[in-house]
């Protein structure tokens, strides 16, 4: 009973999965990780009928269990969609709510030295894994990706690198166009961490792991910083580079290997853009005073997609009035579309 | 496992409580309420034996599905009260979780014609409900309560109103000095109100149920002061009387029925000066830099219930560097403190 | 040259005025004063002519020397005032700017034991003093007084008390609803004297006056307040009293000293409101963000006098779109208003 | 007499300054400069002594009229300098106000085909009008230069540049390490003029000609930005370059552009570190809290004159506890310093 809790429609099956690629793990994070398949309305009925999939990702510092966050006068997305489905909004699909969190907040969705092999996680086990076990469409037209933020970012990057697996996806307010979204805080970040460990990354983490964790204001952004770089530019052997200097100053051999894993520089790729065309559906959106100006990453997306040669039917686009915060109901308006599109409407 | 869910070492049970009191309530809000009661570790054991109590109250828009929300790097409360019976911290006791939402956010724990008979749900229904089902020690001197921010506030009410109930309480960052706590957000909540709705809440409330509800800023604040108005300041047939004028200046009228529900002046009162003096355990504690400035409600709370004569001995007290916010891994602390006290230690 | 500088077309005339009323005053201020008294273009050509005057008020922590400050890209009011004589947009009138600085930061045009007598300084000593030496229009009916923020409360409660003096007045921004603008700051004001001196407002005072004024940033908001109370609460024998308590609750015996002193009040007594209908011109206005809600202040103000009978064709009202800051090029506006009412437009 | 005006103990001299090199500069502002010269206490006393000079900057926005404003409580920099000398705190000195304002702003005392030639400006003709007309020391070893904000700007650029001009500076938070002073603000003001001017600088300066300057909120930022660029990255067609695109990328042309202006590249490259090493003194400093974290700047700035091979001995660095406003009483004690080590203290 609303507010404390709501009947599915369909049916949300949780189980484990006892990943490879992440065994052993640079942060000694789990291998054994959760996952949810939700399964639409109708799904016991016909026996014989498949259905195409989307995975679902989350942003930095969401692991699965946090689906389940209610906040005041508001469902959680997994119910939004169910509800969304038992309206008959959308053709029935298969929703897999997909985990790739790590002790420092999230991986980015990379196979990285730094922190795992998330991208190969999600692509080479947990793909399969649902094919294996329900009945999917499955092929890469009636696959689709989606996610906010963090989550957003993963699904960009994630089709451009294996369009054989993903033929459409949904991006709100991602990670896009770094120079804009993540540069300006090296500043603000460094400066902490000069004033409160005298620079050094090790001595934030020891302080950090060795109390009540997020009870300094600080604890946030390095967090979130030492985190980003451990999946966009950690050394082979894993250790992590920051992207700025103990002034704030961008260091340009990290810097690089992060502007690497930008949306918006990969998607001016060949082989990237390549992949995009081949794109059933592209769902962009961000809140119009995003917090992180990921409208801007937006748009700048927006635009090299289209110089990509990305046709525009293809693709949905919209700023909408709102911040970073609090736009989960924005999730089911791209997964109707997502689902409405893979099924050739 | 960690981060995603925990075992429990006790028992949590989930109830729904069919409550006559809040049936016809005037909000329509649901009379049927979820109810949450653990059980410490050993409580199957020894059938026996007889257990403490502590009712745990939430703040303002909190309803129970909420205890279970997970935020990065910590874990709820009723985990780590779990871990803290699980490493015997403190005498086991019974862990009763209450909800007394409302859909305009709560109902600050007391009855009123503007929300419903909450006070009298939580005295005279709950407590009866837990003590019939449960192998309890029955008893004021083994009976306490807790909660932060309203929830606080309403630890700090509910004795004082019924010290035959409850001998012993928490409150962390309670509503306490409407003074300081509430007024000084009239001006604010006034113009929002004027600037958005043209003065009239009635207007505010059609919106607010008419969309995504809390899509825009003055959601919170407006929502916020409704409610609690609907809480101190309703009228007998339910009309809902703000203390704020159009402008923000304070109407005395309603203003005054704030006030004699401010803690920091019904501990100036004798009968709950009485109430207080026979309390065997107090806790108080806020954070220093708290947005609500319930820090200096503490401190006059603090004051207060010494002049109504208080022993020292009996009071914790404590500022404790931190917001408002993220402050759930103070809650085991009073628990454990309260259990501890009503044991005699 | 601009922006350098710029020749005026009129004369500004300064002066030193030795005031008997502030000699000896408490805080040990200067009893002799600096005064600035603008001719308008013409004022030499007919010796015979007469004209009528505008008396000018400063903010808090503003002083006579500060009317030359120049900002980025604008001019400074008395330059503004000049231009628009210049350009004939107004009849031509004398304007006088008046100090009533203290330092505390200013005197709020008020007699108190705690300040000084500046509402005698200014109606008693300046007007004669100006009426002696300029060819004035030397009656109330063409003797107008303006300012913002604490200047345009001096403005609305100096005709009120004198209105065989002032026969205009207008306001911009000026301090009214004390409820909405001054009392929402007691809990932040308490909080800062504390945590920063144990709530003792003499070791503020103490250290203020031993170091780099204002370079804490609680120097502005502690200093102010201990201000406003010097010059509105005040005891006979000049000991200061806050309106609020150390944890920033309202100290309702000097908070009633200061309402006595709030112009939506003044307003709303017979003797005032006779007053007020005497007046030939009111100008109101405020920005529509004002950080102190004086907008709100404003409104409630043009509502008091309304309700005290002040015809609507003598009253202009405005909220404009801006802040508190940087809204001196509303000052002519409301200069030439004045004029032109007073000459009978 | 304070707080509205003092004497001076030596005497401050206005003069206007026909410029050449200003002549017929792309903005169109005035050629003829003031210029103000002041002489410590005792110039006219020994006809044959000579002073050596320290040339003051100001700040963006700044222009010479501004150095007279008065803020509550404190003096404005002249007067603080004079009452230095007069308490005989350093050597006397001749001080030479500079005015390098243009009606974007500022010039950041470079010559540039966006704005005009004021580093030639600076020292081609103003040093040579003051040696000419005053008894001063006239060799690099008596000329100092010092500046805060913008006017630390020139005053690190300006004596690496003409090292056989200047043989000392200070400064205040001076622009540096662009990387984190200027370039996490891109987003933020690409935002700002998409928003409001569909991307067009054009439309924005014709809008902010058009009306009440400074009115919006908007205008600080992309006024400073396009100030900085006509600075930093005009074409010699006087064509302006924004070294950010519509979405707030970094455009890489513009941006190098930029980069050779900012001190801690300069002071890197072999002329400038063979300048920096001639300096007799560097003052550094900023305040901890400095809201364009020029104490980063001030820092990096230090350790890359320090790689410069600059001694110790010859650097004051200070992070004093402040933010980037109010801070003019950090002024006199550079000046101070400055003129005791020409002095060979």
């Amino acid at each position: 009973m609303l507010p404390w809790s709501t009947e599915f429609a369909g049916v949300l099956e949780e189980h484990d999965l006892t990943s490879t690629v992440l065994r052993g793990n640079p942060l000694g994070d789990p291998h054994v990780r959760p996952i949810w398949v939700y399964l639409p309305p109708g799904y016991g009925d016909d026996p014989g009928r498949r259905y195409p999939v989307v995975y679902v990702l989350q942003g930095y510092t969401g692991h699965l269990g946090m689906w389940r966050n209610r906040t005041p006068f508001r469902q959680p997305f997994p119910e939004l969609a169910d509800a969304m489905f038992a309206r008959g909004e959308a053709p029935p699909g298969i929703v897999v709510y997909v985990d790739a969190w790590t002790s420092l907040g999230g991986s980015q969705f990379v196979d990285s030295p730094g922190t795992g092999n998330y991208h190969s996680y999600l692509c080479d086990e947990v793909v399969p894994w649902v094919d294996e076990r329900y009945r999917t469409l499955a092929d890469r037209d009636h696959r689709a990706i989606t996610g906010k933020s963090s989550g957003g970012y993963g699904a960009m990057i994630t089709p451009m690198r294996r369009p054989e697996l993903f033929g459409a996806f949904a991006t709100h307010a991602g990670d896009a166009l770094f120079d804009a979204a993540y540069r300006p805080e090296f500043p603000m970040v460094a400066r902490l961490l000069l004033d409160e460990y005298g620079g050094s990354v090790t001595d934030f983490l020891a302080d950090f792991r060795s109390r009540i964790p997020m009870s300094r204001e600080s604890d946030g952004p390095l967090l979130e910083f030492y985190g980003y770089s451990a999946a966009y530019s950690a050394d082979p052997d894993g250790t992590v580079r920051l992207p700025f200097d103990e002034f704030g100053a961008t260091v340009p051999a990290a810097w690089e290997r992060w502007l690497a894993h930008d949306p918006v520089v990969m998607a001016g790729q060949p082989h990237h853009a390549d992949a995009l065309r081949s794109m059933r559906a592209i769902w962009i959106d961000a809140g119009n005073r995003d917090q992180y100006y990921l409208d801007l990453g937006a748009q700048a997306f927006r635009r090299v997609i289209a110089a990509a040669g990305v046709a525009d039917e293809r693709v949905y686009f919209e700023l909408f009035d709102g911040t970073h915060r609090a736009i989960e109901y924005r999730y089911p308006l791209a997964l109707a579309w997502l689902l409405r599109r893979m099924a050739g409407d």
